[in-house]
């Protein structure tokens, strides 16, 4: 257990409950064990008994803000980084990850989880959803990390004559294990691919699994025009609400991508209060197009931030992706003023941790868990630094984050990590994407 | 002047003549005074006579490119950095920017400039086209810095009774001081705001002025679809045409934005060889929409990029922004193949240099200045490394930007500035933008 912290005379950003942005200057932030317990100014901590062994962390010239949450994630995927660009979508899937993928095993996707996690520390990010395989590993990667994971796990399994099933047993094991780790660090979700990947049969049985287990659903959705035109002209439907009538969004749901939603298909969402998880860097590099999240936001969908996997980013840095988020919303329209650094910062904070079932972080306030990040603003492209919640979505290099804390404990302090070896899993990582190399012999 | 460097088994990606770009792994790059002189082998090096004296740096797990060039810049606008954000352009203009800019004093200048050299050279940038007041403050701090430069200058000047005169002697000493400075570091271009902005009758003598100096000229063109309608309306005729009928063109011309350019615009920039300065962050975030770079390249344009002021970025940090563009480009076509990561990095490198009048930088090659800059490769964000072409342009933060030489001269080792006082200059930047602030009393 850590001895009692407290931030000493630094700016607070945060979100509260309602999804408003407020800034503090000259707090003074106290944590113990995992919690914050107060946020005091100087005066008002001065005067409470001081409580012995307590360690200070210097706050001028610092913002805290809560980590930044990562929605959308093939942590693995880190080991493609820079393997194949500039191609278009199916024969990027098909020519290059596909055949990389098909070599995986749970050794190289624990390598390239390891790699994803010290990415994200490093960036300020402390939880993400991940959509992967060998899950298991990727969530041992994130315990030993101290870092908060939503897993989406895949129920089908294939029967010895070949067949499809759908493994319930199996699926309330899982849920049972993440759900109650000690930890609190866990969280499981169905991963359902998407409208497109499955025969039609095996859609209801897992909307139906998924209700009767209370069981949060991850999905890809509306990604492409064609996925739109394919599902209408198998099905004479759109995609949301292809999904909606075969059951699904009766329990929470991360819908990745949300690229070519109509008003209809809005509205399924806003109802079902579906999580739109707006992945801006992959669907422009991926040639899909632009998430029209002002229109998302108008309709009350609560709309998240991921970056998808690095194969497609190519980076697990939500501070790019933040920027680029609010510009394209802007450029897009062509409104300077829709889409505002306040309306931008919630999504990968407070907005991000209710979608992935850690209600009590993303916000900097007494009681809630203590996942926060320390951002430091004297460079200088943060000077000067103007309006801090501009800084921190227009200004801010991921380079600037200086610490990163989860559930009270240190995951990087001062920049150096805490909780994993990062020489070790860069080398380890460098060996395991060397064996999904194209030209390399199957292992 | 400095010994003879020599950076040892280093991968250097460089853009030839052509735009074509080459990776040579395990490189031995000589430089000697302000020139590249070999490019080796480690055999070919060891067979050459040592030189006593030479410093070796050791570039395993390095990259090594030339400098990026910022090719449209109001460089003191880093003063107004977060002051105005998530507000449509024409009261940002009116109700934010020109409100502070009226304040602007030689001394306030100077301070901006500075800040704006420190975040620059620390993200790898050697050289931009500026654009502002008090450009003689800019220039001073530039060869104070090592940094090349192009100013833009201001001929309309008011005489005494209020009238506009363009004073063709004053412009006449100006480029003589220029284009003769010992250094070698400095440009000029005039300044011809827009099409938008000046009496008509002052266009044509800019024009004749422009060639008859031989002096390039920098200007915005077609930045807004408000700029497009109101010239349609006014000359009945689209910028570029109205520009070119004007007479310019006939001199090296740097454009910046051609966000709303027709096809017979496009012809007439191809044509003359005008650089479009694309400057994709600032186009989004103003609401301004989305350049063609596609397009104009098709048509032969040559395609350069740049930040534009910090006001509208909100940073001078071209790794965000090389990103943007490649990626913006894939999106809005829906072409994950379009502008390729080869085809993006010319932009900001050898093709910047030629659009600002430095022929000799932009390019890894014997005879070339040593205008290069090394990024570790070493980091969670660049691991595995992959194709080392895209890294640069999809996975590299600038903070990766380990060193910058400028003619053979360190601006930074080691993440150590060599030629600026970083704290000195953040300190007194923060008091120049207090001076900006609008409560405060005009100075």
């Amino acid at each position: 257990m850590n001895a009692p912290f407290v931030f000493k005379d630094i700016t607070v950003v945060t979100p509260d409950e309602q999804g408003q942005v407020h800034v503090t200057a000259h707090a003074w932030v106290c944590i113990d064990g995992q919690r914050i317990t107060a946020i005091d100014t100087e005066q008002s901590y001065l005067q409470k008994p001081p409580v012995p062994g307590t360690v200070f962390y210097d706050g001028r010239n610092r913002i805290m803000l809560p980590v930044l949450v990562n929605a959308h994630n093939h942590m693995a995927m880190t080991l493609l980084r820079n393997a194949a660009d500039d191609v278009a979508l199916q024969p990027w899937l098909f020519d290059h990850i596909f055949p990389r993928e098909a070599k995986l095993t749970a050794q190289i996707v624990a390598a390239g989880s390891r790699l994803a996690l010290v990415e994200m520390i490093r960036n300020g990010i402390g939880a993400t959803a991940d959509m992967y395989y060998y899950h298991e590993e990727t969530a041992k990667a994130a315990l030993e990390a101290g870092f908060r994971l939503n897993t989406a796990v895949d129920v089908k399994k294939q029967d010895a004559a070949g067949s499809t099933l759908i493994d319930a047993e199996w699926l309330n094991e899982q849920i049972q294990r993440f759900q109650n780790d000690a930890s609190g660090l866990l969280r499981i979700s169905m991963l359902v691919h998407s409208v497109y990947l499955y025969e039609a049969s095996m859609y209801q049985p897992l909307a139906r699994l998924a209700e009767a287990t209370a069981c949060p659903v991850h999905l890809h959705l509306s990604e492409t025009r064609k996925e739109v035109m394919d599902c209408q002209k198998r099905y004479g439907m759109k995609p949301a609400a292809r999904l909606e009538a075969f059951g699904f969004f009766r329990t929470r749901t991360l819908a990745a991508h949300c690229v070519y939603l109509d008003d209809s298909e809005r509205s399924i969402l806003s109802e079902h209060g579906v999580y739109a998880v707006h992945c801006p860097a992959s669907n422009l590099k991926l040639g899909s197009g632009v998430a029209d999240i002002t229109a998302m936001c108008r309709s009350q969908i609560p709309v998240v931030l991921g970056t998808d996997g690095a194969a497609s980013n190519n980076n697990l840095d939500l501070y790019r992706d933040l920027r680029m988020a609010a510009f394209l919303a802007k450029g897009s329209r062509e409104d300077a003023s829709v889409m505002s650094a306040h309306e931008i910062l919630p999504m990968a904070t407070s907005a991000g941790m209710q979608a992935l079932g850690f209600e009590q972080s993303g916000r900097i306030e007494p009681g809630a868990f203590a996942d926060l990040q320390i951002v430091r603003t004297d460079v200088p492209g943060m000077t000067p630094l103007g309006d801090p919640v501009s800084a921190l979505v227009y200004s801010a290099n991921s380079s600037d984050v200086e610490s990163v804390m989860v559930a009270g404990r240190w995951l990087m302090e001062k920049r150096e990590l805490k909780t994993l070896d990062e020489e070790k899993i860069m080398f380890e990582a460098q060996a395991a994407a060397a064996r999904l190399d194209l030209d390399e012999p199957s292992c």
